[in-house]
């Protein structure tokens, strides 16, 4: 019950309020499969270059995160520099390098073809649907995009988005997909479309999930600290995946649970830079905070009649 | 167990994305008291002029509230004008006319002094005391405040926040008078300057609840049709005060049960313009919400061990 991702790995430069890093590790698959490793085997499928520091292979190796579909390749890893806002709900893009990711183009080895779960990070619909094509289909695939997709190779994400099961995006995202300010029909748009189950990540306030006959919405876990909010949404994404890979249902009840994972998986990694705290949890404290969770959202039925008429 | 509103009553005059109207029934202690209506009784205290339409006091009489607080003065009643943005989120002041509102100074009427739950709408925060002084010791104060008197009359209003016990503001609010960022941070200095419990409104986004030992966060009710916001932080209130006032308890859980009920009742305020669809409900209608609300907010326990290590 693995899972393949694929996607970005990276060099990121970071600047919040709180500080700031440099060229530390990133990446959607990265983030994605640091926080899947928790709960089942995980497998990234990217490219990296000849600078990409040995201790991030080692810090991935030791989660037991399978690389041998990391390719390396001449010249230098992908680089992307951002700064957040002062509520930190806004990100600007300084630089981006693309580098070595600007030729990726995956072919999965033998063993990769038939793991069962997927995810598509945010790349190219076009590849996105190379590596499904690749692949004995997949019990479950999960899918991102970004905006540039969306404006500039719509009729290929739609295309992608026919053959894939989740799609988990932002609500900026979900809007302009659909061309529908109001969240609830843009949902229904896009499920008609293709994907069973929609993931609305709405960053501090928390996720929505939409599929053919429920609505699931959570907030965020609330935190008294929050450094940096890079990968917030690929470890939500990991998260979820993986918990669904490790308990192998996709019912109502199971992805419920699975974007509560998510929560707790992007809270511990907004509360520092990089993917440090991500990367030293240990599985009890994933429980704890999803329980911590339970309590501080929990509220009881509507008791007897205070109805005054 | 009936709850006093001291507040404004007022003529709107709003335009949403969806439409405008002009001068439909608004004000603070109307959203807070029809919302509360179907749990206690309520009586206003407030003024209007002369040009107040008889058939908007038809209409609160016909909900029970108690108007024998309501003065009516020579001139015109507090008018409103405002414009919403396309996501509904912010929402800019294109006109106020305080008229009679100015010089409101309420004086209580004998049989109001001895109300058990007195709810301090946005009003000038030497007003909010002089209200509360005028009453014998109410079991429950709560109180909400603005931005401009956070800026301009400060230390008045944390005079007020040492005597009351619920605060209900907003996330901007919050920010702007704990000086602080972070919400929790924020919660936590305010909590320490008097008020036993904080409600933080975040609009589409839902709300959050500080006590002295408990955290409470949940997310809006996701409405298809969103009309207009007017309203909605008050409605809010008066639901969430109106469920206290009716169960006779102000424990953790009955708390985060009428917070749930303030975000019924402004999810029904917002689909359409004005107090319109909050003054026709039935109280099975509102259960009915509280219970869905239940449902699409669920979920369970992390089961087993999924812990891959």
């Amino acid at each position: 019950m693995g899972i393949l991702v694929v996607g970005s790995v990276a060099l990121d430069s970071v600047k919040t309020p709180f500080g700031s890093r440099d060229d530390v590790l990133g990446g959607a698959a990265t983030y994605f499969s640091i926080a899947a490793s928790y709960f089942t085997d995980v497998s990234i499928v990217g490219v990296v270059g000849e600078d990409f520091p040995e201790e991030h292979v080692t810090l991935l190796q030791k989660l037991g995160i399978d690389l041998s579909g990391m390719e390396r390749q001449k010249g230098n890893t992908f680089r992307w520099k951002g700064e957040y806002s002062f509520d930190m709900n806004t990100r600007t893009t300084l630089d981006t390098q693309l580098n070595v990711f600007a030729e990726f183009s995956p072919k999965l080895l033998p063993a990769h073809r038939s793991i069962d779960y997927l995810f598509l990070a945010n790349i190219d619909p076009d590849l996105q649907r190379s590596v499904l094509e690749q692949m004995k289909r997949p019990r479950l695939v999960g899918c991102d995009t970004m905006n540039y997709w969306i404006e500039n190779k719509r009729a290929s994400l739609l295309k992608t988005l026919a053959m894939i099961d989740l799609l988990v995006i932002n609500d900026a995202e979900t809007r302009e997909l659909a061309g529908e300010p109001n969240l609830i029909k843009a949902a229904r748009r896009i499920i008609s479309w293709g994907p069973k189950i929609l993931v609305i990540k709405r960053g501090e306030y928390g996720a929505l999930m939409f599929n053919s006959d429920s609505i699931f919405v959570i907030p965020a876990f609330p935190l008294e600290e929050v450094l940096d909010p890079t990968g917030a949404g690929d470890s939500f994404a990991g998260g979820l995946m993986g918990y669904l890979a490790a308990v192998g249902a996709t019912d109502d009840s199971a992805i419920r649970k699975a974007i509560v994972v998510g929560t707790v998986m992007a809270s511990f990694n907004v509360m520092d830079f990089g993917p440090k705290v991500l990367a030293d949890l240990t599985y009890p404290e994933i429980e704890d905070r999803y329980r911590q969770f339970r309590k501080i959202a929990f509220f009881e039925d509507i008791t007897g009649k205070v109805d005054r008429v």
